[in-house]
Parts: structure tokens; sequence; C-alpha cells
């Protein structure tokens, strides 16, 4: 990627991107926000969508081959804000080999057993791989937080649920994720920024759609009524847990299409900053190769 | 699919399919082999594979949809065979969230202290899921087998290890694949069949392209030298462990276009003969749906 399309990136996504939450409100980022763009645009966005994935796809190579670093993609938002699509459509087109995604539900009584960073741990990408996690450890700060029933079901001991529960797991995250970022993990965070009335539009077409029929739950449309509590614990959280090294990206999500574009924009540019190479042998090790050179070629030629 | 189609596949894969092993010899199947077709059918075959895959990415999605069906795909083979590039090259193009693609390499000490099948059932596709074993459990009746020092440090009790302990095992995977496939899990095995001189070329050409050297390891050249040890378990293993319900493919991979779409056509077969699709709601289903839809409309219009 040439500094120019780098920094043509890094302009693009700006706007979503949070380092430092102490300033951002959620009010700034229009769910239908289109950066600019008119429809019209619909067919360029494809198309930069496109380019984008096959990049993506060329750079995982190199991450894998490097074995080094390993990426970990978070996504968070409301009932069909469009984290599912928006994973398949920006990772379809990468090889499955090196990239895993892990969709995490309502915990299993055996999770419920764990501390609530155990199952996301677990399934956290290795080394030369990326990981996404479609929804995440930030659940235990959102709809636990709108639920607080949820809390008491996690056995804790008495005395471990305080007052301060929310802001000390804020704290607790952010310093796992720095450790992450400190050896290896390089971590992105998506929340998908949907409207009400965007959501409504899309349950109702779950709904008068035989073929998307599956994708609705009936609670979907109760746990609406929740919209402002989650709305707030959703802007506490990206407050408190942006950072440098593990920034969220707060993005419009009314409009599948550029949705899609920033979410591929944001992990490409972060794949760019990582300086992904296919090693290249020290000369002590392509000793080793001119050797095994030698023996093959000793062979005699009875091979088959 | 329709139906013509279908027969053809079937009769295209038939000649590398293992229902039976009994009278199954290594020799009847040419690692060269391209079922007839000349190099100037790379094209054509080259439109078949993406067709394949474009298909395979749809059936996928039922897969998922449907979440009653988990796929089971292994791979075994000797080193530069093609597993990794086949992987991509079929696997390339199918939403990552539906695939999960696991690496086996030498046993950590961890997972030594379990029996020898307990890391792959840990990494078993849930349903809805294609999960990828890249190597597996096989390597216990190949490599373990060539190498009878690896069976010393797996640490059974005396005992445990007897004359009859490759027939115990191959019975042991055939009686668990067995109850994998009353539960739900297709399975597919693939031998990807490379000659001894096929490997050499690919050897060199990893030697001798620096970008490429990083997929060579020193150990590798060693390893040719138990080529004919390794064939002969590649026979018994298939002998013993091919059934109707958990056939074996046995690959020709000196072609890797060739071995591509053998290995795209035979997923495909196992695909169709799961007659996905996307689930459909029953009439009381459908009513929660209605009121759901009731609920939604009379929300005061206050939008987001």
């Amino acid at each position: 990627m040439d500094s120019k399309t780098r920094q043509r990136i890094e302009r693009f996504i700006a706007p979503y991107r949070v380092d430092d939450g102490r300033k951002f409100r959620l009010k700034h980022i229009d769910p239908a926000d289109t950066g600019g763009l008119q429809s019209e645009a619909k067919a360029d966005a494809a198309t930069m969508l496109a380019d984008s994935v096959a990049w993506l796809a060329e750079e995982q190579e190199k991450l894998y081959a490097q074995d080094k670093w390993a990426v970990l993609l978070i996504f968070q938002a409301m009932d069909a804000a469009g984290k599912d699509g928006t994973i398949k459509h920006v990772m379809t087109g990468v090889n499955p080999q090196g990239c895993h995604v892990t969709s995490f539900k309502a915990p299993t009584s055996m999770e419920l057993d764990h501390d609530y960073l155990w199952r996301s741990i677990v399934a956290l990408p290795e080394r030369g791989r990326i990981g996404i996690h479609n929804r995440s450890w930030y659940e235990e700060v959102l709809v636990a937080k709108v639920h607080p029933e949820i809390l008491a079901r996690q056995k804790l001991p008495a005395g471990a649920v305080g007052k301060q529960i929310w802001k000390e797991r804020y704290e607790d995250i952010s310093a796992f994720e720095r450790y992450l970022s400190r050896n290896g993990v390089a971590i992105r965070k998506f929340f998908l920024h949907v409207s009400k009335s965007e959501q409504k539009q899309r349950f109702l077409e779950r709904i008068d759609d035989p073929a998307k029929n599956w994708k609705f739950a009936a609670g979907d449309v109760a746990e609406r009524q929740h919209w402002d509590a989650y709305m707030e614990a959703y802007e506490s959280m990206i407050r408190a847990t942006s950072t440098p090294e593990a920034p969220w990206f707060v993005v419009p999500a009314d409009n599948k299409w550029y949705t899609r574009l920033v979410v591929a924009l944001a992990i490409s540019d972060l794949m760019e900053g990582l300086d992904l190479q296919f090693p290249r042998l020290a000369a002590e090790q392509r000793e080793t190769l001119k050797i095994a050179r030698a023996q093959l070629m000793a062979e005699s030629g009875k091979g088959r």
C-alpha cells in the first residue's frame, strides 16, 4: 500500500476511531452517516470493498507466514445492526485457515463457573491468525449492566459486586487488552451503531420474509424497550475502554454498504501498520537449505 | 443442483472414493492421474472449481441457518502434497464464520496427558459449521507407526501397547467416526496422494525460491527416507478405516489444479447429500412472529 493510499484510508476512518474516550459522545456519530458518499456511490463503495478484501487476503498470508502477530477483531452491536453480514462480507475471501470466528452466546453453566474473561481467552487467535469475536467480553458491561439479574447468575462471592463493578470491569478489560497488545495481539473493536428506527425496519423484514424468519427471535422485540439503557451502556463503555492500542470504531450502521466499507478499511489500516513481510532466512539458515538441497540431489533416482 | 449434475459429479469422484477398504490398494491410484483431462483443460477445471466454491458458499449458509448437521473434513498427506493450498483454494470464498480450520502439529505436553482423540474432539465443528482438520487423529496411525519412539512418548500404561495396537487404533477411530456420523456429523477424509518425485520437485522449489523458504523445514528431507513405510501405513489405514459413512478419498496430488477440483467436487457431493434448506417456521411459530410484528407497529413513534 503506498503512503498516499494509507493517508486517504486514515482520513476516511478517522471520524469513527476513538483512541481516547474521554471526550466521546455517542450522539456525535449519526447512524445514517455515509461519510458524504451518496447512495449513487454504492457501486464505487462495492469496488473499494472488493479491493480491500483482496488486499486483506494477501496480507493475511504474510501474517500467517510470519507467525508473529495475532489480530483480534471484536464486534459488538444491537440486534440486526449487521455484525454477521459485515463479518461475512469483509472476511469472505480470506483463507479460513488463517481466520477464526467465534460467536459468543449466553454463557453456559461451565462458562459461568469461570471468570468472565475465560471463555474469550480460550478463543483468542494464535499468532499468525485473525480471530474475530462476534460479541465478546464487552457483553459483561452491556447486557449485564442493562439486566443486573445476569450479574446475580454469575455466582460471584459476596463483596465482589459493589458500586464500582462497571468501573472495575472497564479497568480489568482495558488492562487485559493492554497486556495482549504488549504480547503481539493487535486489537480493533467495532461498535456497529444502528438507529432504533432502522432496527425496526430490519426486524419487520425478518418477520415478513419467510427466508429470513430463522434470524428472528421473539425476545428481540422486548429487548428494544431497553434501547436507551443500552445506548448509555455503550457510551460509557467506549468512553472507558478506548485506547490507542485497542481503539473502538463507532461505525454508522444504517447503511450496510457503508458499514462494511468502514470496517474493511479499518482492518486494512491495522494490517498495514503491522508491516507484514514473508519471512526471509538469515545467512546461516540458508546454509541449512543448501545442505538439504544437496541431500535431495544425491538421492538415488528411484522416485516413482 | 440438478440430478444430472449430481450424477456427473459422482461419476467423476467415484474412482477416488473408498467406502469399503478391503480391496483397496494404493498402487491403483496414480498420483499423476488427471481423470483423462489434459493440461489444456486447466482453464476449464479452474472454472469448475470456482463454480463449485461459489455453490459451496451458498450451501454453507443453509448449513449454518439449519444448525443441524456439522461437516468434518479431514486432510492427511505427505509434506508438500498440497494440503494447505487445497484448503485455501477450496474453502476461500466460504464465510469464515461458518468454517473453522484446525492445523494439528506435534502434540503438546498437555495434549499428551490426554488420550489421543482428545485434542481433535475439542476441535470438532459445532452444528451448522464446517470443521477442517489439517492433519488429524490419523497421525496416530501414520507418524506414530513409522516412528514407534513417538508411541513411547505417549505415556501409555504398560499393557496398553501390544501387538494389536494399530488394529485397535483403526477400530477405535472407526467406532468414534461411526458415533459422530450417528449424531449429525458428516465426515469426509482426504488423502492427497503425491509421488515421491513430485515431492522432491516441490521441496526444491521451496529451497530455491526465497519467498517460499519459510515453508521448508530441514527435517522434511530426512522424513523422505521413510517414504515406503509411510505408503504402507497409509494403505493399511485406508483399508481399515474406510466406511460408507466416513469414506476416504485418495486424491491424485501431482497436479494441484486436479487435486483441488476433486476435493471441491467431493465436498459438494457431500453437501448436496445433506439436502440443506433454510429453516421454515411451523404455523404456531409464525403466530409468534405476528405478535412480534404487532408489538413493533404499536410502538410510539419516538424512533431513535
